[in-house]
């Protein structure tokens, strides 16, 4: 044997804590899982020896109907996986469409990510395995050979909320050497998720990185904050240590955000080199992200020009009471006199939200407030959130 | 049902691409995996009704002894979970001393993550599961209620290698406010390793916090490269896209990562506020970091006032030649006579390169050239580096 490939060998052994990989060495090195073929399909492998079934469920396979405690809503679609004589179960899917894709392995009815794909996303406490297929849009999600932005992940201080709170902000490429000034996009998360969200499974930075490299996109600085009043970080980043995120976190619709979001304002006013002034400021976010937008660009006047509404939570809440929440009429109103350059609604077809803001969207029209409206294909997905940065971002700052 | 509680489940299943989060919503909700208890016990549980055996593997556990191509060497321990009549298997440990651990399941020989636990650390191509437990030394790996520093993913250019690369700069809490000039520490992971091996693997931004809160480290700077020349980034991360990631990564030890070092020093110091000088420049790393840091240590001739070794892969190379290695030993003598205040080496008992870290110390000690030397138990761990780094951070910049 070499005396490299030992050493590194033994360097492979010295890091090594688990039992898998060592599998992975001995017995599965050399799978490949997903592979990716060149018409778009793709290839799911597996080495489990013992396993009577494998299936792989995914945002690329048909969605099936199931059964819920609230009746039958979409799932994602499964399919069987089939062994060879090496003890390696695999499925190659139709050729599919540009995007990126989430999925995991059921091996015997127990659900697993694929050990053959260390890339993953957290989503509240599920964890995925994702892949990208082809190009245009699905390049936008890329790292590619473009000048790249700087993501930062900093703590401000809250004096609204008497904490200091972890957020993640992407200055464009060349902030750094620059002296100018730049517009803000104020970016949100929706319900279980956190600062990390946006950069995570919304690509945020690559997407800001290509569409600017395009020309497509004014360099603007993107704030990603944290919407969960009750945390300083998200699960496994703030003072709360490592714990199992739940879907349903409290404080979070009932204006306690919306009240103390000056403060985050204030943050990024002080700490970056910004155009402090309503032309370049820009807020919009996704679903509670949606409702919390909504929101704060009417509490605060004549703050924001671009506002945006991604499949938007629109809807009456029991604790959404006191300041930011009285007025609500009159507030919209205001914002409409006050004028602003861009409201923007996106949804899906299938969104479970989509009547709310139909609704929404009649007031809009009963009261003669302006905005722009798109309406897509699919439900309330990152996949359709992705697609609306990519949309909405060339609009701000023209 | 309450509207509320009906809506946040409706978002849950909109959010939900996998079966695996139906699964534990209408299943296996309840189960909480690691509980950490008051007497630093951890009791792991897996809902897996159909599952035979169930174990839990991990460097919580006593090692066994493992059959490889190499011989006998070191394996994580496992041991068995046990069933109850609702299909939840669990385990329970004896009290654990304070750290930070690893684990994973296998469930009929099927290695897998801990689907309760969300928290996951890569390293290399492995994914595996982490917890904390315990006080004191632990206590440094958490993120605690101190002030934060920031963490920032950046790309440099790098003309040596006719790249714009990724790498990752802790700047310390007050950094942004501050006109303050700070020291560096240039902190190398090893083999397999990328731009994200010491923040994640290492709880390097978590150590520095604690440690500057308490009035333990001097205030600094630390620059956590990628010492892989032939990627611009971490797998996922770079341009190379997603991808298996693999131990023998080459070019990595032929001196082509020493001689381009400059343009990370160069960028570091016209990009940040810092004390450009010997007396404030530190250099580190663990395993072929270490080895990064002995060569570049003494090929940039009065550069480096700090020296650790941590588990440093000290060894003779095949492909080591050209201008980086030539003349070591008049390097070395170099080294020693232009002076630097600490050359620290720190290794585990039972590291595999043990012997190589040894006879490097009797020629330094023929050389007269001084350092100091910490032997630890253990091997060639990340348990071990986060380890070092807690102690060879307080002794930097005195």
């Amino acid at each position: 044997m070499n005396k490299h490939l030992l050493l590194n060998l033994l360097f492979f052994f010295a890091l090594t804590v688990t039992s898998q990989a060592q599998e992975a060495l001995f017995r599965a090195q050399n799978i490949v899982s997903p592979e990716i073929h060149e018409d778009g399909s793709v290839t799911f492998r597996l080495f489990a020896p013992t396993a009577q079934t494998v299936k792989v469920s995914g945002d690329f396979l048909p969605s099936v109907k199931m059964e819920t405690p609230m009746g039958q809503m979409d799932g994602p679609g499964n399919a069987d996986l089939t062994k060879d004589e090496n003890g390696v179960w695999s499925f190659k899917s139709k050729p599919l469409s540009p995007e990126l894709y989430g999925y995991s392995f059921s091996v015997d009815g127990f659900s697993t990510i694929d050990p053959s794909n260390p890339f993953l996303i957290r989503d509240v406490a599920s964890v995925t395995n994702i892949f990208i297929v082809g190009e245009g849009q699905a390049d936008l999600y890329r790292t590619q050979d473009v000048p790249h932005g700087t993501v930062t992940r900093r703590w401000y201080d809250s004096p609204t909320l008497g904490m200091d709170r972890r957020i993640t902000v992407y200055t464009p490429p060349g902030y750094e050497k620059s002296t100018e000034k730049y517009p803000v996009l104020y970016l949100l998360h929706g319900a279980g998720g956190d600062e990390e969200a946006w950069i995570a499974l919304g690509r945020t930075a690559q997407i800001m990185d290509n569409l600017i490299a395009e020309g497509k996109v004014t360099p603007m600085i993107v704030v990603m904050p944290n919407g969960n009043v009750i945390q300083d970080g998200a699960p496994g980043e703030g003072s709360q240590g490592f714990y199992k995120p739940q879907f349903m976190i409290p404080k979070t619709m009932d204006g306690t955000y919306e009240g103390a979001f000056k403060d985050i304002i204030s943050f990024v006013e002080s700490s970056y080199q910004v155009k402090a002034e309503k032309a370049n400021r820009a807020i919009a976010g996704l679903s509670m992200g949606g409702y919390h937008s909504l929101h704060i660009s009417r509490y605060y006047p004549n703050t924001f020009d671009y506002i945006g509404l991604f499949s938007a939570a629109i809807m009456a809440r029991e604790d959404a009471t006191g300041k930011v929440y009285s007025d609500f009429d009159k507030t919209l109103l205001a914002q409409k006199d006050n004028g602003y350059k861009l409201y923007w609604i996106a949804i899906g077809k299938t969104d479970f939200l989509y009547d709310a803001n139909k609704e929404f969207r009649s007031k809009l029209d009963g009261m003669g407030m302006t905005y722009e409206y798109v309406e897509s294909e699919g439900g309330h997905i990152w996949r359709n959130w992705r697609v609306y940065l990519t949309q909405f971002a060339p609009m701000l700052f023209k």
